[in-house]
């Protein structure tokens, strides 16, 4: 089966570029491990896309998920392995070594959560150390436990924990924290949460289960030991394109580089949306905006070369 | 009152950045006549925003206003008539005269319905010619009407009034109409839409409502006239940006030129989000999603000058 366009990636870059694609009657493969993309893993209640005052990230990504099911395309629940182009086509290889034609090709594969790159971290994965607060931290009742990253993620999910564990430490390697203003405000009265900023990671340490963690503190240049129970790391994310190679250029963080008005890379008629995509702001609007302009791009692309 | 950031604009736009300006916890002013933009007047049911597989524009406009007004943001219902910079900050005169000053303007102001330009039409509005199908459609019970464009506005108009007019002409200057596939499928048989193309408008002839409309075929180069009663003007959009004036450069179509990844205009401090700013493709989701990166962008400039 060839396709007018493959779409890679469910979440919010994608199942709208799925959306737009499916009312412009192209023939769109989507291919997707899972529906959602982060919003599957969000800590709490997402109260900034619009016309949804709050929501949980499972019900927002139903939502999408069934809105895309409004149109006739198909799906494979699968990650892809490679991607190539041959002549005017690309080639699409999943990881179960499938292989997919398309006229076009639109990643929205988004990026994945980003690991510490610390002694102990690999070893504790489970067992106390988890990247996902909203899956995991019911199950730190009454805990002492961590959170890696000041950012807007790292207090939102210390603010998840707050009905929860017993005591939160957010711990910080900068002088500050970067997050929102609102969510600081947030964060502020609530006593059990404690803000270590300063702080140069060392170890994680524990028997069966994560029991503590070091880290030197860069003003006094001490070791501290803290002892806890439970440590969620959320220090942003990485792009989710290392199968993409020499079809496009990328930053340094791997996102790749497209053109700025029709998000098409280097390689004519391979688009990218959303988080895999170089760009400042990560969010769920701005991701399902490029998903829409991507997705129309691509139309105009296969329309100019005569390939529909 | 100084604002840390003014909006202007009550569109999918401005509603999405006041939003983001409301979790910021920013000092928010935003200035519009109506909420909704151009949503407020769309012919048929929304389809693709995602997360609402289908939505009235009306529907999806409140649920835009109350989601904004979850946020402690002033609102004043207005026009602007003027905007300036002095020093640092913004002035931006309403039409009542009031001066209101900001540290950051977001312009959101959207695009008003394009006119023909044609020999009669000033002196037939409201009375048998109109720019707004939803609002004025339903008068034309059993009646003859003609759409002015082929685009998809066009199309989607000419559907609306399938379930109300007798026969519906579409009018389309070029050789084919710029329709989506989808839109073009769904008006093929319509038997009471006649789509006519090569039409070069003359004049719109009546007594005290609309008779006729007079084109020339431009391939047979012969005047013809269509008896009927009523015109509907689709052939898009102009944007609103006569108040900016030398703050910023404009495209011939007079849509604001920024910065590709701030939004950012000539003048810091002064940002572009939706059908105001150039741009290939006009849509709710990408309004929305540039109104949100807009609102970041504008918190990132107040902290980088220190203003807040």
């Amino acid at each position: 089966m060839l396709y007018d366009l493959i779409i890679i990636g469910g979440g919010p870059a994608g199942a709208t570029a799925g959306i737009y694609a499916g009312r412009q009657k192209l023939k769109t493969l989507l291919v997707t491990k899972a529906f959602g993309g982060q919003m599957a893993k969000n800590t709490v209640d997402i109260k900034n896309y619009p016309g949804f005052e709050s929501i949980s990230g499972l019900d927002l990504l139903q939502k999408f998920e069934h809105h895309l099911k409004q149109y006739e395309i198909d799906i494979e629940h699968e990650e892809v392995k490679e991607i190539k182009k041959t002549g005017k086509h690309f080639i699409v290889t999943l990881k179960g070594a499938k292989k997919l034609e398309g006229k076009a090709v639109i990643i929205a594969s988004g990026a994945d959560p980003r690991s510490l790159n610390l002694k102990g971290e690999q070893e504790f994965i489970g067992r106390g150390l988890s990247y996902c607060v909203h899956c995991d931290g019911p199950l730190f009742f009454d805990k002492t436990v961590a959170v890696i990253g000041g950012g807007n993620s790292g207090l939102e999910a210390a603010l998840f924990l707050s009905s929860v564990a017993k005591k939160i430490y957010i711990l910080e390697y900068g002088e500050a924290l970067k997050a929102d203003r609102e969510n600081q405000e947030k964060i502020k009265n609530i006593k059990k949460i404690e803000i270590i900023t300063n702080v140069a990671l060392k170890e994680i340490k524990g028997k069966q289960f994560v029991n503590e963690i070091v880290y030197q503190d860069r003003k006094t240049k001490k070791d501290v030991v803290l002892p806890l129970e439970g440590i969620f790391v959320e220090i942003g994310y990485q792009p989710a394109t290392a199968f993409v190679k020499n079809l496009a250029d990328f930053t340094e963080k791997q996102e790749i580089k497209t053109d700025m008005e029709t998000f098409q890379t280097k390689t004519p008629g391979l688009f990218v949306a959303g988080d895999a995509k170089a760009g400042k702001y990560k969010q769920i609007v701005i991701a399902a905006g490029e998903g829409a302009k991507a997705a129309l791009s691509a139309f105009q692309y296969l329309k100019n070369e005569k390939l529909i």
